[in-house]
């Protein structure tokens, strides 16, 4: 009932229920509270999207995400068409007014992904408004917003050494390496995703407004259309380079897997961090235009599948096994030594899989009138070690790094889910 | 047939009914083929959009819109959800080329406005794909192309002076204008809209691909929520200042007023722009965090309505009459004299009105860590010099422009629509 009553609020705003809130009757007649998938079927959360990387249908479009959980949502949750990232440094050494300022986050993330206002006064004239306003009229629009706490958080500057995750730690300098400061790093992230972007920047927005003074942001990123399917109810989308992405992605039905791979375990010493997991984020821009002139057979023998059908080379099914062992007439084995698939593949990385939850992106031209178009590459995993092991491989030997380079990255320490509106995203670090 | 058949044809892509074909079948089975405005009332277009700003239904998303008609789509289309624009300069001296790429370019909007793929080979192991392959399994998501021509086209590279349209100049310097020649101009320009900013991009990287070494993209924007209503069965969409924006539109129901100010008529000396219209591109940067913290109040008084209903201040309706003669208690008027309403409004402007088509938009952040967004003002007129009467009042006595700053900006001529295949965007010029 609360949400139900919040969430009219929102649409209402301040009661008046005008031309706005007319409008969105009709998505809201078909709405129904949305589960978290670790309280229910994750299918039901978004309901069943009708086309890979958009089209977001009613259901979806209407749905809320229940922001409470053992989980964070927007890790285990089915993949929202769109993204909105952030990376903040803190710009105090105020330890307080960081803790105030999680706190603030967190009630207002909880409002957000209930459709509702960021909590405050939005009425008096001699105020400025709580909320800033763009995603009045709009439904939750399956909103997830994901903290992450960087490794320079847990530094001398607010008292945070001793809560360090024991496998939190800048990443090294990996193979093929071309990042730009400015979209490298941070000390807090927000992964805000929907099927909305005014509702994902709105997010964003208002995050930063809270947090102003105390934390500044330091880089952005717009995400256009999923790259990843993260149920089985959810087709496999493409990205820039017009293939099929993430086939072979973990789905949040594989609960085993989930645990082997992506949450963070009893085994961690930080217990704070149990059911937490680490969010790394990579800017991988495309070449497009050296792509686009390449031939298909190079494109397909470069990525390991067919870009029709997404079947791996010398196979019928997107979803067959990668025949590994395969050899053709002339003794080569199908898929390429050097294929993106076969290198990125836990057969050649000793079982090691991640959960991909990446964004096509692009934002404009670059000073030589090329587009500035990619990949915004998201995986979530119990320990970045992981990811590096596979990145080492990939940037060292892949045939796609002939069309691709690492511009930007992250690594965040991304806590647990809260129980319940009494705790907030401030005691982690503080209680 | 043909439609169905080519909508197939990208959705199977080579046949193969793979996981994304089998995926979009439920989107696929609400499709019907949607008419262009001018044959059919535009609300069949793209549906009832259930919600402002965002959140396509099932119908737009599998929505097709006739690129045929005596108009372009993508003016009098109800506004879709998504925008990618794109302005190119002519970089060769041929004329020859720039009409083989207008009428490969045109051949290639007429395909991807029916959710099929560029024209070519897209088969043959030796060759690169004549389509990137990125929106295959995707509808055509009520995808448009309007293209325009700048003032630089008609000077003396192509022999085309004499076809200059009689309107067609570059904008003057405007009262507060702060440009940035990176995001100003260029020979063409393309308008692409989609509720699909995936299907939007794919447009104009096909487009790009296909003029590669006879047009260079100059600039480019994304939308990523629109901020217009062009229809009455569109909700009036919130812009990034938290007001809604657009409630005085003209809508493409309103045929008269659409032959007034929109389309350019027979007094036209051109002959071949009768039909056609002016675009004129603002990137209208909102400096948002100043914006933030105004105080209610001021934000009401700085654009003259009452931000939760959109109602003018004093009325209660956000479609009540501008109360521009209203005075208060204390003698002033109720909307002040530098509200944005008020010196936007047809009554204060000799009647002019246009029609607006813009959309919001966020770059990341600057130099100084500010939020770099606002909106990306479209809009179409039968005469430039409309938008410049209006943005030389808006510009010198405006209360808004406290929080804003036009930073990009072009001017194109439209041409009107082609009948039918036999006829491309080419034949404008060089038939």
């Amino acid at each position: 009932m609360t949400e139900q009553r919040g969430r009219l609020s929102r649409r209402g705003f301040l009661g008046g229920i005008g031309a706005v809130g007319a409008g969105a009757a009709g998505v809201a007649a078909v709405d129904a509270a949305a589960a978290h998938p670790a309280a229910a079927p994750s299918s039901t959360v978004a309901g069943p999207l009708g086309a890979a990387g958009g089209g977001a249908d009613v259901t979806s479009a209407a749905a809320r995400v229940d922001f409470h959980g053992p989980h964070q949502a927007g890790i285990d949750t089915p993949s929202q068409d769109r993204l909105a990232f952030a990376a903040f440094d803190v710009v105090t050494d105020d330890a307080e007014e960081l803790r105030r300022v999680l706190t603030e986050w967190s009630q207002a993330a909880v409002a957000m992904t209930r459709g509702v206002r960021v909590p405050g006064d939005s009425v008096t004239p001699a105020l400025p408004p709580a909320d800033t306003g763009e995603a009045v009229g709009l439904p939750a629009s399956a909103l997830t917003v994901t903290v992450g706490f960087g490794p320079d958080l847990f530094d001398h500057r607010f008292g945070l050494a001793a809560k360090r995750p024991s496998r939190l730690a800048p990443l090294p300098a990996l193979p093929g390496d071309e990042l730009q400061p400015q979209r490298t790093g941070g000390d807090l992230a927000i992964q805000a995703c929907s099927h909305d972007p005014q509702v994902a920047f709105h997010a964003i927005r208002n995050l930063a407004r809270i947090g102003s003074g105390v934390v500044a942001l330091r880089w952005t990123q717009l995400g256009f259309g999923r790259t990843s399917s993260t149920t089985r109810a959810q087709a496999t989308p493409r990205n820039l380079m017009g293939f099929k992405d993430g086939t072979r992605n973990i789905k949040a039905e594989d609960t085993d897997l989930m645990a082997d791979h992506v949450w963070v375990g009893d085994d961690e010493p930080q217990a704070w961090m149990h059911g937490g997991s680490y969010l790394v984020a990579r800017r991988i821009r495309m070449l497009i235009e050296s792509w686009d002139r390449a031939v298909l057979q190079e494109q397909e023998t470069v990525i390991g599948r067919h870009k029709a059908s997404g079947a791996p080379l010398a196979a019928s099914d997107e979803f067959d096994e990668l025949p590994l062992d395969a050899k053709g007439a002339d003794g080569q084995p199908v898929v390429p030594v050097d294929a993106h698939v076969r290198l990125a593949s836990p057969q050649a990385n000793g079982g090691l899989q991640i959960l991909r939850r990446g964004f096509s992106y692009t934002d404009g031209i670059d000073e030589g009138g090329l587009l500035d178009a990619g990949l915004f590459f998201i995986s979530f995993q119990r320990d970045p070690e992981h990811f590096i092991t596979l990145q080492r491989r990939l940037g060292t030997h892949d045939a796609l790094n002939e069309y691709i380079k690492h511009v930007g990255s992250g690594v965040w320490a991304v806590p647990p889910g809260l129980p319940d509106d009494t705790r907030t995203w401030a005691d982690h670090l503080f209680a």
